[in-house]
């Protein structure tokens, strides 16, 4: 990837505009009305993809020199399925308050930023966690379609997600959101319900609202009996013994990258609906769908944040693009379907209108 | 400016490669050999633009939203000029210690960062304050040429710099480099020597440089009477009468944006050769000339700082391409003369070689 200059710059006048003395008039007429940054400068248009490098793709932490070409690659796609000019930062830093202070002093060069969850209080520009809300939406997405090919509404379906960090928080955050009821989260321990001792805050807040609410415990194997809806994001593997005491026509994610917690070949024994995060399977969860449009969405039209509303919209637009050609093998479109950045993007202006955070 | 890919991404393999699983390989080379950054990520030809925006061209304190225009500017000129993807930093802090931490932590993102002095010693990627070495360079390559026009030699010539700020230091340091011997150095309340009581540690180390070698003390008026050369790097203003006891063949650099200190109608009533640092005028001093090249010939031999050798060289490699156009109204280049980034990016990496900096 490269900077590129969006205007010519070829003789002595355009580089008086572009640099001394013209731009000294730019500046002065930002610094009387700091509103102008969003006509005069890339700002608006930018969004800074940050790391620390500690948790990349499937890969740990493999610090901040090794993420940048996963940085590189998002910054490409920001720019190819949403028109946004991103632009990687790997922190030499993991700690968390030094990356808060250092984000936040850059605010001023970027019009989103995409990383943690604890910046969002702190600045009035887009903050969005890609790995996790990002995967949320499109899991959402395909989970809405897959539902809808199997004859199954949100409120009685049951649904295990496997892995209780980051990623899974997110995805089950938005099921609860998008009106599914019954719903139980497992880690490394088991089901999370507030039986148990060990949970962390976050985990404890989780347990009850989703296993509590039916009362579900014990092991990833006692909740996958009758299940309809199978979610990976643990990068374990599901034995297939386990995954056959499923519901008929369930409907299995293996989202861990590079290889699904229930493989292809196997969940189709046993499943009528079958995603994953590989771009060779069919059904690829990947949310090159989202943070384009998402954070085009956001952009256009000045959004202070990224509401629950917001990503709620985009997944309702990602499975709406599907329509009529849905099928087992097709619950989500193609990244290289060109309805996909504008749709979603579309869909994230209105739900920031709606939920008040737009600013024009 | 705009962020573009270099390569094609246009289906799903593509995607594979550019994104995940394909990325994940190179993020694992990288973390078995972080030296693979130079080869496989946009890394190496980036440079980091950071202001705080306390300090922008003439304007002074407006704040980092309206330093912006000026750093994207900068950044269409690495690239125009020098090859170089320059993202502009604008930070929202004026305290050093948080500057220097913030850039400290960005370090792994960028292959070069243009600001401040003392980052230099922590970082081992090339910082370099534009403002300041970058119109040195420049006005040094002036300078030689100007010299050389009127039959000077640096050792026989008289100098005087008004302005003790970081570009005035920076032009005389870059001046004693070069040979320059009788040079005096003036702030607002004078000469800067020894015998001052008000100077900084800064200022003092300058003062035994210059006016202590041949006790000049006294005003600006005081010194400018038999001087052969004037520089002004501080926004005041010459009367003409103090203009007018300059020794005769005089060369006066009025270098304030955007009035120059001696206006060119009153310097050429005067002087032999008169430069400024705008562009509607013969002789523009402009840092467009240096940094572009410096970068361009840093970051081809990896350097792990800019030397002052790299510096000399740099203000050679100019004023050597002026050549046998050179006359009075033609002492630098012009920006647009396609051999000067090419010409200062040599001269800078063989000169890096010479410095034991050079990593290739």
């Amino acid at each position: 990837m490269e900077i590129r200059s969006t205007v010519g710059l070829t003789d002595r006048e355009g580089l008086s505009m572009a640099y001394t003395p013209g731009v000294a008039r730019v500046c002065e007429a930002i610094a009387a009305d700091p509103a102008l940054t969003q006509h005069y400068t890339w700002v608006p248009n930018t969004v800074a993809v940050v790391t620390d490098g500690t948790a990349v793709l499937g890969l740990g932490d493999i610090g901040p020199a090794a993420a940048m070409p996963v940085m590189e690659g998002k910054a490409v796609l920001f720019k190819q399925f949403g028109g946004v000019d991103a632009i990687p930062i790997c922190l030499a830093t993991t700690d968390v308050e030094e990356i808060i202070a250092t984000v936040a002093r850059l605010a001023p060069s970027f019009g989103g930023f995409e990383i943690e969850e604890r910046l969002k209080g702190m600045l009035d520009i887009p903050v969005f966690h890609d790995d996790q809300h990002g995967t949320a939406v499109v899991a959402l997405a395909a989970l809405t379609n897959a539902l809808r090919l199997t004859g199954r509404s949100p409120t009685g379906t049951r649904v295990v997600i496997s892995g209780a960090g980051a990623a899974g928080v997110a995805v089950a955050r938005i099921l609860l959101g998008a009106g599914v009821t019954d719903l139980a989260v497992v880690d490394r321990q088991g089901v999370l319900n507030s039986r148990r001792t060990d949970l962390t805050p976050v985990k404890r807040a989780l347990a009850r609202d989703t296993a509590d609410r039916h009362d579900r415990s014990g092991s990833l194997a006692d909740v996958m009996v009758g299940a309809d809806v199978y979610i990976g994001v643990s990068g374990g593997t599901v034995p297939e013994e386990v995954v056959a005491t499923m519901a008929p026509e369930s409907i299995i994610f293996g989202l861990a990258n590079p290889t699904p917690e229930v493989l292809p070949e196997v969940a189709h024994r046993h499943a009528r609906v079958v995603a994953t995060g590989r771009s060779d399977y069919p059904n690829q969860i990947n949310n090159v769908l989202a943070f384009p449009g998402i954070f085009r969405g956001a952009i256009d039209v000045h959004a202070t944040a990224i509401t629950d509303g917001m990503k709620l919209a985009a997944a309702g637009a990602l499975a709406g693009l599907v329509g009529d050609d849905l099928a087992e093998d097709l619950i989500v479109p193609s990244p290289f379907d060109p309805r996909v950045g504008p749709s979603v993007a579309a869909a994230v202006s209105a739900a920031a209108r709606a939920d008040g955070v737009a600013r024009r």
